[in-house]
């Protein structure tokens, strides 16, 4: 099937209902481009889930906050198109930041989604005011586009996929959601469109993210479960070029935070490199 | 058709979902119930917009302040499902407040849907704090559990619907709002389920709140058009035991005050009258 690029919601959305007229099921693999093999494992098992997979392709204005990096942020639709074309999409969805704010002057002109505070108040939220907020915010608007049967998020941005299963769940959206595992590099650095900002040498100390998280499994394996133990354990391996903004363990069902490994949990991190902002997650106490 | 009153969610998308599937077009008409001839209206536009009529009777805890009626505000299904049949309706979703909130302790537990600051700094937004979040809120969770074509809301709640209509426009909901004008009874008074709290001298005194809006609206085909004077005017007819909340005027375009009313606009004002508040409104400047 040929990859066709849509710009514009009203044109997506008349071939999206002739898609539902033929009864069949819709995929969303909701991203904001570059897209790298973390995101070609979630528009594979996309096409392998559905009839159709839409690929959003969007760098999101209103998740971004006055110091990040919105305007630097990498745009690369025609190796993106490319990607997704061989992972089994059907349809590139990259409307302009006009067609999905229009009139929009400032971010407090519009109505938001605004998850509950104590999944905010912790890990990304407490640095990054506002950003999810603004993800709920447009992965609402994406999913009213496309009204998906199905959308795929990757276990990467591990609070962001919380926090939507939560709006869903809470609004009622008539959405699964399916997560899906985080890639890495053989390396172990997880996958992420902001490593094109990485030099050689920064990569290499962003290796040691990676590790502190194989080093904390490692423990909880053989033992240790105290979170103060494991964090100051994943401290010690950290390369000095590497800033961690936090190390956070929260149970896996529930997304609180967790003193003791006593049951399944995630291990988080936030770093800077060079001040190229870094997450990664890993699973433990299974 | 016989009215069928449905508590469940999950019962109601197997009802909605057979009925798309036989290619209806389905209008939502959103009421906390103690339905009356201004429902009425609603309930009898949608039929005859829509296939099928849903009406949801909910008391939306969500939007009421703690120190609001939301314990007292009358609940009369029995009735409300006589005058939803009469009216054209095919179901009613009357869900429990745990049905639509599962698990919540506190209204901080949910994902929110909050409208522009703007829309809510005024009229009955400045006295209510939280209550147009909530009515967001709900509103969003029926359009997605509903699924509807068309949804009807009534002009007396002028600023609810504004802000509905901004926020379905602003998520990119794929609902058509449709606006239905305010009813009155013959004294002149605005239908309301709140009028039921009013004693036969608090509804004699309530009169005046809409002869304000009528002489407003007098005065301004008269050609006074500054909004002051309209205050004044409107003032000097109000019964003495009527306590103007806020009278406002509003561009009928964009809701913004206005200090002349040299455009379409509209006249609104809340007052309590023996601490039951009602709201009014007229259009006014054609």
């Amino acid at each position: 099937m040929n990859l066709v690029v849509v710009n514009k919601i009203t044109e997506l959305r008349e071939i999206i209902k002739q898609y539902k007229k033929e009864g069949k099921t819709i995929g969303l693999v909701p991203t904001m481009g570059c897209l790298h093999k973390g995101h070609a494992s979630l528009i594979k098992k996309s096409s392998q889930t559905c009839d159709i997979t839409v690929v959003s392709v969007f760098v999101n204005p209103v998740q971004f906050g006055p110091n990040e990096d919105y305007d630097k942020y990498p745009r690369t639709l025609e190796s993106d198109r490319q990607l997704a074309a061989e992972n089994g999409a059907c349809l590139i969805f990259a409307p302009s930041a006009a067609q999905m704010y229009p009139g929009m002057l400032k971010f407090s002109d519009i109505t938001m989604v605004a998850p509950p505070f104590k999944l905010v108040d912790m890990m990304c939220g407490k640095s990054r005011t506002g950003h999810f907020d603004g993800v709920c915010t447009v992965v609402t608007k994406l999913f009213n586009i496309v009204q998906p049967d199905y959308a795929f998020f990757g276990m990467k941005d591990i609070q962001q996929l919380y926090i939507i299963k939560k709006m869903t769940a809470d609004l009622n959206i008539p959405v699964e959601i399916v997560p899906c595992p985080l890639v890495r590099e053989e390396s172990g650095l997880a996958l992420s469109s902001r490593n094109t900002y990485l030099s050689d040498a920064d990569k290499k100390s962003a290796l040691s993210i990676s590790q502190s998280l194989f080093t904390i499994q490692n423990a909880v394996k053989n033992g240790i479960i105290d979170t103060k133990k494991l964090f100051d354990t994943a401290m010690a391996v950290m390369d000095r070029n590497v800033e961690p903004e936090y190390i956070e363990f929260v149970d896996r069902e529930t997304f609180e935070p967790v003193e003791q490994i006593d049951r399944p949990s995630i291990a988080a991190i936030a770093a800077r490199v060079n001040s190229v902002r870094l997450i990664d997650n890993i699973l433990i106490g299974d």
